[in-house]
């Protein structure tokens, strides 16, 4: 799985029957320091996430193992809301720094 | 899934027979800001997509699940026509501009 | 599905039992203007293609939904031979230019 | 598989109910040399591995293929811990050279 | 399906349980010049393959093809062992130029 943070949502009435329903969000994918970085992707959301959460996303034939997600044409699930990732004992990220919202740990 | 834009058209006469009726589709990668880039793939049409249209499509075994391809030899189905994105509330892209066709958003 | 040219073959006499019969192919990767690039991958022909011909392959579990694959470990398959393919309306390659035989359009 | 190292881990209270008890590890690549890499992947721990240990880890489909991911959305999976590779005859990496721990050959 | 050279072994005692038994090796992706390139990959033996011979791998789902590998946590299988390739013509590498062993064709 790679690190992401939603970044907006996409629109498209014309589509599989099998994606009624199903939001589409952007995701730009973060390094392991938590910086944007180039990639991209348009994931399919199942776990309520909004822009700037920072969440977990699976690719390929794992992202249809989701109750939300099976037998559909979707190659990247949103699967996990990100609390915290640490690297060598120092944390990169947190969601839980109130009164902040999803900002990144300073360094 | 990536979003892409459909550039151009193959043709194929001699072919698994699993194909034969399959529209195929030369479709450009966009990046997040609606920009062509140097990635492309050739897409199976699932949704009546044509010329100039941004689409979204989806890769690997993802790809066979619309009725249009399952079980068929195709790694890249088109399965939505995009409307309009945004990213950080700004849009990136919109189909919904008339009296323009399909033309992206001056930024 | 990407686009490639068949540039060789190869020979491999001690294999897998499901791989006998299997006709290998070395393929270069072409680019949406019919340009060989560094990339190549050697795929399962499935369609009688031959060194020269201009052909479109599918990856990953995709290669293997054709009657000559079912089942293999085969992860790249020829599954058509390309007659042409355009972008915006210009034609970036055509098989029928006789009396040349798969020669690359003049751009 | 690829080789990593293991250098973090990473906490998401809200996810997926079939990722509930999975320990979600920060892997690094290791090149052939065992040097750390820029690339980095989120993988589910199948063998009790923890951070400093160089493991193998599986990617796609086959990162399902473990009794702990089956049917997950998990598309990055821990299954072994690595003791030692060479190359040519020249060990790369070995985990065995008490009093140190997990620490690379001096090269 | 890519080409590579056998360049070394890994152990590993600490493993998911179907992988007891299965040989890896460290396997160097060549070019289609027979060169080494960069990239590596941990694969699977299903073919009796040593160090120095150059082999023919498959990658993602269709690794797990082999009767040595199916449904294992195995992304990487090296199922055949090359003897010759050759790109418009010229022989790019032959196994068999005795009393060399396995020696890249002098170009």
């Amino acid at each position: 799985m790679l690190i992401g943070k939603i970044v907006g949502t996409l629109v498209a009435e014309q589509k599989d029957p099998k994606l009624v329903g199903t939001k589409l969000l952007v995701v730009r994918q973060l390094d392991v320091k938590a910086r944007e970085t180039e990639g991209y992707v348009i994931a399919a959301d199942t776990v309520g996430a909004g822009v700037g959460e920072v969440i977990l996303y699976a690719t390929g034939s794992s992202a249809r193992q989701t109750l939300a997600t099976e037998n559909k044409p979707i190659d990247a699930t949103i699967m996990a809301i990100v609390d915290t990732w640490e690297v060598y004992g120092e944390v990169m990220y947190t969601s839980n720094c109130s009164p902040c919202d999803n900002q990144l740990v300073v360094r």
